[in-house]
């Protein structure tokens, strides 16, 4: 299936070189010339010949103002617009009503992945949007990784997305809290991520999905741990302080348990946090 | 390898029915009586008589407090004293001069498991402070699952056991409010936990070993996404905002991001912001 990519910044090209080792004939077109390199594309002169090209057009761009900007005046009756330009769930609802409004089919998407990791399965990319355009585009979208359809709904790709990231980052800065704390004793932090803190990460995945179940049932009867007893022993900030580092990226989900506790929910389990946050 | 237990909390019996199981001829004693149940142990009448029965002598109490109070008067000499009390690395340096020094041998360990896991190979141990007791005693200490030890200094047990729980209540907070924000449409939290978050927590797990390097060398040259180009997109704020979702878990990583590309660090990898924290 002849495919169109538009916009080759890092993540573009890489999508585009992935769909070219697959063997698809690709057309190509960013607003500065010349970005395709050496890749085997076919340079379109104009966003509205490069549309024009294939029924298939990827789009990905810096960000939804440029995507908004390129379509305008581009005929895109028939088409298939799947933007994998990094965005919220508002904007993809923008994007889908300008789309299909035009008469053109619309999917979002989410990229999990960086450039380098985009055509191994690593990489994964979520969709929302239009399902039958999914099902037609989705063997020309297995070059670019792993690929799920979330739902009908258009920013859905958008919120998992970012959703995802927010769990990393949680997970990046407790990394680097706790980093911080075993290297004032000289003990080499890949030693202590490598033997200690992924295996116990790891362990905890079964105990995150009973947390995720707490949470879908509303249910957060506390087994072994509750809030108060978890509260009641403040070591992270304790042996942070005494061993001369920061507790500001742990402070906040620590008061976050204490006020929980105060509203009564000391007998709950860990995730019933959660109700204070929306 | 016959052994004393002393303190029979929940995590105590646990560690008393696990020796039982190993069939090693276990002495308990408890402030309060009656809290060996059914267990095949031999219940001494006092602290002193608990610590006199048996070479190897753990301790699981309350507090450090309680520790200093059991021990108070206790004949020391020739024992091998192993403190599996939660606490910080400088009581466990007090404790061991403490014990060492009435001519006992001293070992202080962090137990990463709840309760119901001692005894299994999920369950692990650290364990810091002298070695040769350690080499002695680690037969003994295997009925409660993986034992790692990780050098002389006797805190460092303290140390790494409170920084695993830093790290895990980093993705804990990540994954609470990726669970608020999903929730906010109807996405079951977990189906999202299970299908997306959990492989794409665990596909981020070689990126630590790789930012843990940078931390131990100091370079932390970026490759492919900066500080300042995380920093440039706060699609976490924008959308948990759009959907109602509070910020609070997320705001301080990302204040401690912008301060360091402020400080003129827009160039590195993430990891640099660990210069802030100590």
């Amino acid at each position: 299936m002849n495919t169109t990519v538009i916009g080759l910044g890092k993540m573009g090209r890489a999508l585009a070189a992935a769909l070219v080792a697959r063997g698809h004939d690709t057309t190509v077109w960013n607003r500065t010339p010349g970005r395709a390199g050496d890749l085997a594309v076919t340079n379109a002169q104009t966003a509205a010949d490069a549309v024009a090209a294939n029924e298939l057009v990827i789009l990905c761009l810096l960000d939804f103002e440029s995507v908004v900007d390129v379509l305008d005046g581009v005929e895109l009756t028939g088409r298939t617009i799947v933007n994998l330009t990094t965005g919220t769930p508002a904007e993809a609802a923008k994007l889908s009503a300008l789309v299909t409004g035009r008469g053109a089919a619309f999917l979002d998407g989410g990229i999990m992945a960086i450039p380098s990791m985009i055509g191994s399965p690593a990489a994964v990319v979520l969709y929302s949007g239009d399902e039958q355009a999914f099902r037609r585009a989705q063997d020309v979208l297995s070059a670019f990784g792993d690929r799920r359809y979330l739902g009908a709904e258009p920013g859905l790709a958008a919120l998992n997305d970012i959703a995802m990231l927010t769990g990393m980052y949680g997970m990046l800065g407790g990394f680097v809290h706790a980093a911080a704390m075993v290297r004032t004793e000289g003990v080499p932090v890949v030693e202590f991520t490598e033997t200690l803190l992924i295996p116990w990460l790891r362990a905890m995945f079964p105990a995150l999905v009973d947390m995720a179940g707490q949470i879908d049932s509303g249910d957060y009867t506390a087994e072994e741990s509750d809030l108060a007893m978890q509260v009641a022993n403040d070591g992270i900030g304790e042996v942070s302080r005494a061993q001369g580092v920061s507790t500001e990226l742990s402070d906040p989900l620590f008061a976050l348990m204490r006020r929980r506790v105060e509203q009564g929910h000391g007998g709950d389990d860990f995730p019933s946090v959660i109700e204070l946050l929306s």
